[in-house]
């Protein structure tokens, strides 16, 4: 051993923090979760040994592999164990109000479980299910300098994504993630806050009322430690959390090295669409957004309708996904003109959009939109002529 | 016959039109260009069964039987006939500073062969041999209310366009057109204007300044006849003139409903890329190019280095129609740069960005985008290994 390497823990050591975890997964995540940080920063760079054995033999075995050094290239990890009490970490994640969800819990989103992604746990501040806020959610991200233009586009898509009963996700950063959320939360839309620091910290601090506010609506959410302070490789881990919890990530604004397209790229390694949001090619502010949909790997969004056109063509046809989610708000939850186009509509005889237009005395347009978004969110759906039908689910 | 036919040329009628076009296929394209007006207002319009028979017949056979009235369907023309008077048009012509060039004359674009394109003839008033200004021509177009921000951009590719060598052509129209023909001017480029009237008449009337500077640095074009006056149809079919003489069209600033997108539309038709200035998804002026980028159909450009490889795109890669083409420029209109880059480069030994960067003490950023404007005008290539050398050309 050289000189250099941590001392190894005590055999009072090793026996006290075999017995903290004593089997407990859950506890052995927790455990992990003050030794080992997620390194993940781009989608390209290869899983370390110590990352791809946490999985293979699971976190409990590994914690005690880890105690009694009989796994190799863990000895950073190793000199972190005496320190650290599942007990405390669990006091201090209550205190800071949040929960700690780690795979098999209700509110676990499967999502998570991609080997790109597969944080040791998170922690979960808020009164929603994060499983059930991110079955239809969308990331809006983009520059913390955000220009005046491009927070009135964030905030106007994610008023537009909230209102069709989808979940804004972002990381209540300055600039367009904040005006993504406020947008949201200004028509009571749950929203996701993913954050690059510890559940008992803020970042930006000055953002602690949009956070809360996040929190109140739906849930902030971080796979890192308490007491860890957000720094560079952190922002960029936590964007594959970003990523991973939403159907679609939309790029509202965005310079040539903006952080958001890091986010971007996760989304891409997920294979979920990317979509950007276009501005004047005399602007560096929208220069990585419209490099971006040059080089097509992303599709120009101008308005709500790109987006949940986007969001619902993950995997399958719109109305598959419809069908396979069931219906994403309850009936008493959609608008009267929704309402009312709803329940014109039957089961088995399809219906015109003309005929609708003219029964609600609504342009056809109008009613062509909101036929979309029910469509979208499992209420109704086309039949072989082409009329409209409502799904059994409505 | 009916009431109201148009009565027949008399006798005498009939022999002064057979005499006045004489067999000569230039005259007999000036008689057409007085009775028939090509209405080619959109790709996807048939062509009627007059036009299929001028082409198949010869305008000079198809001029003496439209006289004798053995052409079906040409009444309309036909009532025209009396009225055309070869040498006056052609008097009228030369007045108004033109030169009337028809298929097989030296100026002749062969682009104009094109069964969608084909005028009778055109009217080119400059200096400037049209077949050579068109052999590597831009098409930059846009709205009549183009923004600041259009028309600052427009301003800056004709410039940039202008400056690698390249032909800007457009319309000559308020707005847009205007300001890419502007662009081009300032830096001494030739442009080549299109206009929907007659070639002793301007439109827009206030243009007449730059219509004038478009003709001395290059051409002025126009299929019709002298006296016509601008009118919607004839913008339409005009541009089907500008999408054909060009290598590719940019459209840098439409709304939903401009009429540029018509050029582009003939551009696609001809099988030409088409870009697209994307902008501020909240201004309808930019909505037309928005939607078409979305649309895939037009690729993002957000500067010269699009344009030229979009227009280098043209059926072959970039080096193989230069090699097809041969330099645009004598090598001393190259730039300092550009000079310098070349002169460094051998025929056989391939040369290092970074070392061809270093050597001249300049950015790699900027040797990689002079190495560009070079590939595509034909003075450089890239070797097997990645490298560049000379061409034997220059």
């Amino acid at each position: 051993m050289s000189a250099q390497s941590p001392p190894a823990p005590t055999a009072a050591e090793r026996a006290r923090a075999h017995a903290m975890v004593d089997g407990d997964e859950r506890r052995a995540r927790i455990a992990w979760s003050r030794v080992l940080e997620p390194r993940r920063e781009r989608p390209g760079l290869p899983l370390t040994r110590l990352e791809v054995a946490l999985h293979e033999i699971g976190y409990t075995t590994a914690w005690h592999r880890l105690v009694d050094g009989d796994l190799p290239r863990a000895e950073s990890a190793r000199a972190h164990v005496p320190a650290v009490d599942v007990d405390a970490e669990l006091s201090r994640v209550t205190r800071s109000r949040a929960r700690v969800v780690v795979p098999g819990d209700a509110d676990w989103p499967t999502a998570l479980d991609h080997p790109l992604i597969r944080p040791h746990l998170i922690h979960v501040r808020g009164q929603g299910c994060l499983a059930d806020l991110t079955q239809r959610a969308v990331a809006v991200v983009g520059s913390r300098a955000g220009t005046g233009y491009g927070e009135a586009v964030a905030r106007e898509l994610g008023s537009g994504i909230a209102r069709s009963g989808w979940t804004v996700v972002s990381g209540a950063a300055f600039g367009i993630d904040a005006a993504a959320h406020q947008g949201g939360l200004v028509v009571d839309g749950p929203g996701v806050a993913v954050l690059p620091c510890g559940p008992d910290r803020t970042y930006p601090v000055s953002n602690q009322r949009l956070v809360d506010a996040v929190a109140e609506s739906g849930a902030v959410v971080t796979e890192l430690a308490t007491g860890t302070v957000a720094r560079r490789h952190r922002f960029l881990a936590r964007n594959r959390l970003i990523a991973a919890l939403s159907r679609c990530c939309i790029v509202v604004e965005a310079g040539l090295r903006s952080g958001s397209l890091n986010t971007a790229g996760w989304a891409e390694a997920l294979h979920l669409p990317v979509g950007a949001v276009p501005g004047p090619v005399t602007q560096m502010s929208s220069a990585g957004c419209n490099e971006w949909i040059q080089k097509t790997r992303a599709g120009l969004v101008a308005d709500t309708g790109d987006v949940l056109a986007l969001a619902g063509s993950v995997g399958d046809a719109p109305d598959e996904v419809a069908e396979l989610l069931g219906p994403a708000r309850p009936l008493d939850a959609l608008t009267a003109a929704q309402r009312g186009v709803h329940d014109l509509l039957s089961l088995r005889q399809e219906s015109a959009v003309g005929d609708l237009a003219t029964e609600l005395v609504l342009p056809v347009e109008e009613v062509i939109a909101i036929l979309s978004v029910l469509q979208i969110e499992g209420w109704v759906t086309q039949g072989e002529s082409g009329g409209w039908l409502r799904t059994p689910a409505g």
